[in-house]
């Protein structure tokens, strides 16, 4: 049910021949009633219309009504003509559903540098949002029409104590430095103020998205929004309803991660021993960004001479004679040396498939996880292709 | 002849055992007399002991005779032990030839990780100080003896007006991000002053090895030495031996560029309008750290939304409204939106193997060109064995 599981919402999801071949590309999500919003937009300098004008949208106030996507098409890199294309979207949506243009969150996601199919976008909305409904079907249309390079469709709900929180999600090999777009739609039927929902979605996305290296180094389009419907009449705790939203954001990046472009793995780096959590998560990225340390991990080779080597080249101030490293729970370095270990053994393991690596700075007691996948023959294969 | 050709130096290359399977893996290059040295070492963080100990060898004054070097083991990552082989090597080296210890560069290249064969290093020393020589199987012994992934030696000659500089280089993969080692050892017969010798270096270095991507993420063990013996009695003004030293240098990164691990083709990526040097360096660098954008080269698409998206996401302040992209000369998007050019045309072009693209920001007047290559499924098959 994802989306429309939580009280006062409705969905669809429509083939409007943006992406051709009958495949649905045009997802509308509607709250019955003017519902809270919050969002989280890439900070990538050049980022898409659609993008620009939620921003502003959302500027207007905490409040809306619909979310309109498309997939086929990012409409970024397309100039003042891709900004009209985008605000027509969002009025197009306002009319329809009844409400003003700046109640309605715009999201694109596809390949950048070409323009919308405007008219075919513009029918699609109306025909969206003739056909919504809150049952399955509609969420899982709706979920399918976000798809681009995903293999499957993503969603969750987390049903809380008296309050749901309902998600669907898009996105394959957006770890960096792919820089694929990700876009996340929740909604949830708790009743949350502006403020309280602002700050729960950004800790929800610091906890998930945000480790799959998204926001750091994010796409012209990634955006994940969340409306707040009211209707179960329940309010929680904040720190309640933020635990309720982050679990919805992890289980949508763990979905996310599985369904990485051509990757064989997902392997979390677990940097510890760190001054602090920003050090961390830095040290955590200069290592998952190293196409060689990601090449390695589709070897199951524990190299960690090319962590050493990818940690050394970034900001990150470390000594690297305090510079520690397992493979799967097995020490392979202990404080920038080699230690002897059962290798065929451990390489049985790292063979298996995901995996986890650990590496130690041996200057503090912050820690930071980053997700990332390995690098492989596919990635390159599928990445090359012209799309 | 390559480093044996300026009068002064002799060269040998041996195989020590390192590598194993007899292959060649210790050169020495001596200058029969003191000879006047300058050096770029890496700036990883994680600097390998043989950068530790060249380093403070030639903090001990610009006079030198010798570089040793070995491949098959990068000594990075031994803590104190390593040290002490680097250390070794130095005062064996200076043993055999006759010199201090600090008059000698140490260099090492290979797997990080493990610890140098320390016994077997000291007799391939021995045994290549007896086997010096200034002829052309010996210099290209040398060259060989330093080649790890390397599938052709690399070596230049550049002769001058009265004074010659010759070079050996390793380094294949050493783009970013791979960060593999290169080093380049070159020799002159100018009359050079240490500090000319330092600034010419400098300059040769970064238009050269430097627009490869190396010094601003380099390896463990990145060094370029070079040794003027002043045998040919003859001293050039500073800006005629820099163009010298540069065009060696040049010309031994090229060769570098060409032999690339797994790479299909170059792609130069020239930065132009930018309103600084700096600015055009770091923007073409983040484009090309890219997998994504590396993925689009290999499959020949001029992929301009990937440059976009790469750029954007870097920290380099540009206006997407001003972005202008060409392929091989062909203009692909203007001011920040596609354009119409013949298509079929430009692949034809790009499917040929090596191209330029060019990437305005509309900001300025600056340009500067980054060499990096493609990222093929090779790349990935070969640094995802276990080496």
């Amino acid at each position: 049910m994802s989306v429309t599981r939580p009280l006062g919402f409705r969905a669809a999801g429509v083939p409007a021949g943006i992406k051709g071949a009958g495949a649905k590309d045009l997802a509308v999500v509607v709250a019955e009633d003017p519902a809270v919003v919050a969002a989280v937009f890439t900070v990538n300098r050049a980022a898409a219309a659609p993008v620009v004008v939620s921003r502003a949208n959302l500027a207007a106030g905490p409040s809306g009504r619909a979310v309109v996507v498309n997939s086929g098409c990012a409409n970024a890199g397309t100039g003042t003509r891709g900004m009209a294309a985008a605000e027509a979207m969002a009025a197009t949506t306002a009319d329809a559903v009844g409400c003003d243009p700046t109640d309605v969150i715009v999201c694109s996601t596809g390949p950048i540098g070409t323009y919308l199919p405007e008219d075919r976008v513009i029918r699609g909305i109306a025909e969206a949002v003739a056909a919504l409904a809150d049952d399955e079907a509609a969420a899982g249309a709706a979920a399918e029409a976000i798809m681009t390079t995903d293999t499957v469709p993503k969603s969750t709900v987390v049903a809380a104590d008296g309050f749901v929180v309902g998600g669907m999600a898009k996105g394959a090999g957006m770890v960096r430095p792919d820089m694929a777009t990700m876009l996340a739609v929740l909604t949830t039927d708790a009743v949350v103020d502006a403020g309280v929902l602002d700050d729960a979605l950004r800790t929800a996305v610091d906890r998930s998205f945000h480790a799959l290296d998204i926001d750091g180094c994010s796409s012209t389009n990634d955006t994940v929004v969340v409306l707040a419907s009211g209707a179960s009449g329940v309010r929680p705790e904040p720190l309640e309803f933020t635990g309720a939203l982050t679990a919805a954001c992890v289980h949508l990046s763990e979905q996310l991660a599985a369904d990485a472009e051509g990757a064989s793995r997902v392997v979390v780096i677990e940097v510890t021993g760190a001054p602090d959590e920003e050090t961390a998560r830095v040290a955590g990225r200069a290592m998952a960004d190293s196409a060689l340390v990601r090449s390695a991990f589709y070897g199951g080779d524990p190299n960690w001479g090319r962590l050493l080597g990818a940690l050394g080249a970034s900001p990150v101030e470390f000594d690297p004679a305090r510079f520690s490293v397992w493979f799967a729970g097995v020490q392979v370095a202990a404080e920038g040396e080699p230690v002897s270990y059962d290798e065929p053994a451990l390489l049985e393991v790292l063979a298996e498939g995901n995996f986890e690596v650990r590496v130690d700075l041996g200057a503090g007691t912050a820690a930071m996880p980053v997700i990332t996948t390995d690098l492989t023959p596919d990635y390159v294969r599928f990445n090359g292709e012209r799309s």
